[in-house]
């Protein structure tokens, strides 16, 4: 069997996060991605957060199974060079400010000149059109202006504390799933109806971010009612929440529903709970969630995490310590799917990555890593000799003037 | 211009939030959705959150763009009919218990069997193989296990309270978004290799969280480095916090570049900061961070929240302050871009939606929310009677039977 993407091509004029991340899940099924850097230090992410020998070690997830080619483009030649790998692909995903590509003679319509049909997914901060389309905007301004910020918080009052960030590049990576998902619904519209302009897909990262508020805007609009934080727990069913074990560590029980708070109940020895008035359906348990919770509380609080969840399997209710990366690293169910598994890196060595998702079923999963983050300009030669035919001596020229 | 996916349709036999989630956003992108639910009450979900005469606000988003159709899945007839229903699709997306398909006979086999070359796409806990396939797994057990909720919290010993859960259905977007892309990536693979068993496309919460974790597992493979929250700085690139203004809103500033802290440091009318050796550049700065954030916060803490951004705009400095839903919905940006609009709801009336992410240049915006989520069975008799053709006698006696 054959990676899902396989005969699809895709150009990425991208860096940082976002877009990077829609071509990292692309490459992961399979897409031949070629990725333009400048020539030099490459994608200014190549040195963020921990290194070694100035090698980013998210790098090596980040960049992982895309081809890596050096094109400087604020040359003429650079970007003919550019135009000459869009004839060879199925779209181009970019994240540069709104017009950039246009300022390079590389916008829609020179891009349908060079391959008709061509796909366009654009992400930016606040999109390609309206009055704020010139803003800078990063991933924390998106997570901000889409509101998960403000709900990534204790409810007001209990805490001085700002709003945490999410602790990853999730408003980055949202825009990235949209952006990913944007190049295969247009490639398919594109195929399916024979065009031949452009087809421009334009992600904004707090749009992406918005589009999962769950009834947070509906609600406002009909009862006025602004979604506030709700900490650790889930707020529309109960219980479900972080509970503090005696050896110190945080278990999750998620008992939200009748039946599963029944079980819990049993499994605390206290099966009057359930029947209980306060508790007695999920609405009831939503209106005495302190109690309710204070209760479980007490009960974790003289129990080892191990010996909470050895209970929560007995009763098949959802549960969890709250994994740290040693946790994950060492889970039983990562290892048996490879979701945690070493990799070749030329640059750092064995290191570990999180498997591909999805898992497509009868398709090798080793073979789906099929090399980790490349050096700046590893694939020069591979690509623009080898797919875009330039000789040894035009290739050596060009690197001479700085072109690659 | 069409819809991009508007020959697609999609069978889902889904629930509560992930695989709901995923048809959504291939609905919004044009696709045909059909949703299956059990006759009476339908999917659960109807009811999480607020509600007005029973019926919550968020289905209003949630269900949008698809056509509900009753089938009880416990009888024989029920499962002929969705059977007949696959005969007609492209995809099955669903998220019931590992093994539940197949003890309804509806498993990959007879899925093929219906409708060669059909795609079915499992959302679950843990995954469809593994020790843990068999366990049950929520939304919020997928973010834990995944390694997000443990970084949704203050650095170690800056607080007692429980890492905060990220306030949205996070880890089951997360899913959704993978089992979306799945399911493109899947039809495109089965199109082109003329396939006729059935692709079957897995995604387990915890996975799709952990793919998002940047560099923590090589860092912790290479390094032993266990990734600790953070709080709400951006660690890797300083300074990037939320600070609080006079008028006591949280304003995030982004001014994790050199050019970008020249900038700040200059607006603050500091413009030495710029030249410390304690902020020289962003490896400087992440060293001595708590004095600069302390700098900064002194800064914001007398300025009125739009005194700083009018300020950060004029150094294009991306800021922000952290949104409510009621910022969002009076931002001259979302409204520009139809990003927030109203929608009848034969429910509700007329109620705020997000509007559909990503845009599609040339694509009539308006259209894209055809409808708000229906109400239970809506499309019984447009899908049963209108699709599959059962005459309105039969119809009526599957209704009387209970089967719809």
């Amino acid at each position: 069997m054959t990676p899902l993407l396989h005969d699809l091509r895709i150009l990425e004029l991208g860096h940082y996060v976002a877009a990077p991340f829609a071509t990292r899940v692309l490459a992961d099924l399979g897409a031949d991605v070629i990725k333009i850097e400048p020539p030099g230090d490459g994608d200014p992410v190549r040195t963020w957060g921990a290194r070694v020998d100035g090698n980013a070690l998210w790098w090596s997830v980040h960049g992982r199974n895309k081809r890596s080619v050096t094109v400087n483009m604020r040359s003429i030649e650079g970007r003919a060079l550019v135009l000459d790998l869009v004839r060879q692909c199925d779209a181009v995903v970019e994240n540069y400010r709104v017009g950039q590509l246009e300022k390079w003679g590389l916008g829609p319509a020179a891009l349908a000149a060079a391959r008709p049909g061509i796909v366009l997914v654009r992400i930016s901060g606040y999109g390609q059109t309206g009055p704020d389309a010139n803003r800078a905007g990063f991933g924390v301004i998106g997570e901000a202006k889409g509101g998960l910020r403000h709900l990534c918080a204790y409810p007001p009052g209990e805490s001085d504390l700002p709003p945490v960030r999410a602790g990853i590049a999730i408003g980055d990576s949202i825009a990235g799933f949209y952006g990913a998902l944007g190049t295969l619904a247009a490639i398919h519209a594109q195929k399916r109806d024979g065009a031949t302009d452009c087809r421009v897909i334009d992600v904004a990262l707090g749009e992406a971010v918005l589009s999962l508020l769950e009834g947070c805007l509906p609600e406002y609009g009909l009862l006025g009612r602004v979604r506030e934080p709700a900490g650790s727990r889930l707020k529309a069913a109960a219980p479900s929440n972080a509970y503090k074990s005696k050896d110190g560590a945080w278990v999750l029980i998620a008992g939200n529903s009748d039946p599963l708070f029944r079980t819990l109940a049993g499994l605390m020895d206290q099966p009057e709970l359930a029947s209980d008035p306060r508790f007695i359906d999920n609405q009831a348990r939503c209106a005495h969630i302190d109690e309710l919770d204070g209760i479980i509380a007490r009960w974790v609080a003289v129990l080892d995490a191990e010996a909470v969840l050895a209970l929560m399997d007995e009763g098949n209710i959802p549960a969890s310590k709250i994994y740290t990366v040693a946790d994950i690293a060492a889970d039983p169910q990562y290892l048996a799917r490879e979701m945690v598994r070493e990799v070749d890196d030329p640059l750092l060595g064995r290191v570990l990555h999180p498997g591909v998702v999805p898992v497509v079923e009868g398709l090798d999963r080793t073979s789906q890593i099929r090399w980790a983050g490349p050096a700046v300009g590893q694939h020069n030669d591979e690509v623009l000799g080898g797919l875009l035919g330039l000789r040894p001596d035009r290739l050596a020229a060009l690197k001479e003037e700085g072109v690659i």
